[in-house]
């Protein structure tokens, strides 16, 4: 599938010349590859798009080696896009305009744990998986919690959030600073690491978000939480999947300070117990944890069961042991996997609307009624304590007919998101894919403020050319 | 005093034209003030510099009337600096350049309460008091307080904090969204009132900060609060404010959700208790809150109560009733006023310095071994939850000597901070007075960084010029 957009039909490969690419090699050696299966990979990610590969890929092991494979870019006009681990689902990674890959994958360095502050400074590589394996023995953790395990870096770039930001928030409220290379090459640090600061332009807030348009991050300084004296999860069973909307509209009106309310549709359990292994009743369902002190903890679930009775939610079945827990967050983790073997041979193409709290029943049942009326597979996960929910759709690829009914369903989703007075990515970023949308929510004087943005400090366009907007 | 930045000694007053001024006297009629009372009253703050007024004010009641002064001003290339209630710290409100101040403080209407949703959208002007009074009836509450009744405006142009960051987060944090009349007079609107949004650069948290050096932010939209079911106030003596911090380094370790935790040092009660006829001890003090259920607020007293005593604290002395609880906190945040009273004629001077919780204690003790050292009177209030404390000094203006020795124990105070892996203001912002520590802590490459974007979005400097760092 092409992307649907002029950023991507207009572009014009920039050729990496020869010279630039003798001197990576020089430098980089084998870690500069020009193979056929290397740049592939490196020319998609999840998203629905066939992979536009760059010209070559730069694996990257310091600060110091993404300046210099930037600088050299920067030099020959040519452009780079940011590789953490390849789950990007907007189309991110693709070489649309060609240029090179900078892969930080290898960048897998733990800098500093400051257990004592609740902050740690990570290499960008670094995945969440690791870094919470890295970090268990503080008795901190860190929340963030894309289904991926995507790294800390790419995570920044696209904004992302995940189960548990309704209660500890997103990349956006926990990236504390940042070490970038600019477009020039040069390496500037944004932030501190104190808790708060007045000091100057939020420079760490522009470029988380900014997918890579205005430099790569390299070292992330990030909040941690202590790891709560108690933890219960629970799933609770209802008869509607508006049902379960409502539940969660009013734990979050009520102010439970719940840290996980996720909703799974009837097709979303099928597909997760087929792939996990698990026998969870195939009705719409609440998958929620509860973090606090014992009796804090008791107190949330009391309140919760009570808001869920009376909308017809079942008893809730607890997950007793940290196994059990464990078991269901990675089956919940796994449900884009899952589901997209319910239909061999398919492609997805997820939803990622997000709106006002009041307005997420509207925005998630109009959204049920057009998926069935169309007779496409399709289910449904979502962080419904922030308003965020994705309708996915199971696609054949070599149907035309289908590729264009799901695109028009998605606008729809997406329009009606933005007229609830929501936004049209809750976290997954606008890439190529939702240029179009970006200049519909956001309106066509704030997209052009980003674009002198971008042009400022960017003036060559060359990092990750061709994405969020077109210039 | 002069401001002792380059930015100031450089500037080069950019005058009205008369033309102009003639433009907005028919505009806006007796809303355009030349009179030097109301310019002397606009060109000043809380800061000790002497006032430097702008040509006109104008007093604008609505974004178009400020979109059609910026648009004017842009014509003519004059300076505008916006003006909320004027209790800015650092001098942003001088017109060190010239040009007029667009008044705000007529622009006072709530626009729209959305209690379903926990938002609620203000014109600039409003003041967090006024906020909290017009939304009493939705059980929902605004927590960000700094010391001044601030316009909601300014504090989002400050990334102001307060007494309640240390658990609801800052304007950082809770600002939604805003309507900004850029340089050029244009009004777009950022952000959505979704709770999240991946979707393209965060100009929301760009504005928030920039101190009026990017646009004029007309109109905010802010997270709020349910009102927690408990709520109980007590204050703890220590025998030394270090044990006092070394509390409060605890609670924030222990990850107990403490919703005020404030020092106040045996002088700023002595202030505090001549000014609100109190009698509260004159020791060392932390000042607390905590919010949630009955049970959860008795839980979270308890543990604090014991890391207390281990420091020497005293038992809890009780707020029992909202009236008690009210008065100790409207004295808290009369604490400046008060101490001002300790001698008279005299001006302050506040540090505002943040630091990784861990380096309070060292950030602290060194600061106040200098004060005693200097035998100039000073007080302590700190938000050190945050991390965050105010070490102010009473200056008599007239001994230059005094003023001299204050600023260069304000400088070892920063650049402890720095030292430590903190910031240079917590709360305040750069104004005029920061602009060479806002080098120090983020680096020239990162100042850099931010002139390029002044530059792109304000290509004739005409937005609060010569404020946050030198052009």
């Amino acid at each position: 599938m092409n992307a649907p957009t002029p950023g991507h039909a207009l572009a014009t490969p920039r050729a990496v010349p020869a010279t630039m690419l003798a001197t990576l090699q020089q430098r980089f050696g084998e870690r500069c590859s020009t193979s056929a299966a290397v740049r592939e990979q490196h020319g998609r990610g999840e998203s629905v798009y066939d992979a536009a590969p760059p010209e070559a890929v730069v694996f990257c092991e310091s600060t110091d080696e993404v300046a210099f494979a930037v600088a050299l870019a920067a030099q020959h006009g040519v452009p780079v896009i940011a590789y953490g681990t390849g789950s990007s689902l907007e189309g991110h990674l693709l070489a649309v305009q060609g240029g090179i890959s900078v892969d930080l994958s290898r960048m897998t360095a733990i800098i500093a744990i400051n257990a004592e502050d609740l902050t740690v400074t990570v290499e960008a590589g670094v995945t969440r998986e690791q870094l919470n394996r890295e970090i268990r023995e503080t008795g901190l953790f860190f929340p963030i919690d894309p289904g991926a395990n995507a790294s800390l870096g790419g995570m920044a770039a696209t904004r992302a959030s995940g189960t548990n930001a309704v209660r500890y928030g997103t990349m956006r409220e926990n990236v504390l600073g940042l070490t970038v290379v600019t477009a020039s090459g040069e390496v500037i640090r944004t932030g501190t690491r104190a808790k708060k600061s007045s000091a100057g332009y939020d420079l760490t807030r522009l470029f988380v978000g900014s997918e890579g348009t205005l430099g790569v991050m390299t070292e992330v300084t990030l909040r941690l939480f202590p790891l709560p004296e108690a933890v219960s999860a629970a799933v609770c069973h209802f008869p509607s999947v508006d049902a379960a909307v409502q539940t969660a509209i009013q734990i979050i009106q009520m102010g439970v300070p719940i840290a996980r309310c996720e909703l799974l549709d009837a097709n979303a359990i099928r597909a997760v117990n087929r792939h996990s292994k698990l026998s969870l009743r195939e009705l719409p369902m609440l998958l929620m944890e509860f973090h606090g002190s014992e009796a804090g903890v008791q107190e949330q679930a009391e309140t919760v069961q009570a808001l869920a009775a009376e909308q017809g939610g079942e008893a809730f079945e607890w997950a007793r042991t940290p196994e059990e827990r464990t078991r269901l967050w990675a089956a919940r983790h796994q449900s884009y996997f899952a589901a997209l073997q319910m239909r061999p041979g398919c492609r997805c193409q997820s939803s990622d609307t997000c709106v006002p709290i009041s307005r997420l029943a509207e925005s998630i049942n109009e959204s049920v009624a057009e998926a069935e009326a169309s007779g496409i597979p399709y289910w449904i996960v979502g962080h419904v304590g922030d308003g965020n929910f994705h309708l996915s759709y199971l696609m054949d690829p070599n149907d035309p007919r289908e590729l264009a009914a799901v695109e028009a369903l998605n606008v729809k989703m997406v329009q009606r998101a933005i007229r609830l007075g929501g936004t049209c990515t809750g976290e997954h970023g606008i890439g190529l894919h939702k240029m179009g949308y970006l200049v519909e929510e956001a309106g066509e004087g704030a997209v052009a403020l980003m674009r002198s943005i971008k042009r400022a400090l960017d003036p060559q366009n060359i990092m990750n050319p061709g994405k969020v907007f077109t210039l």
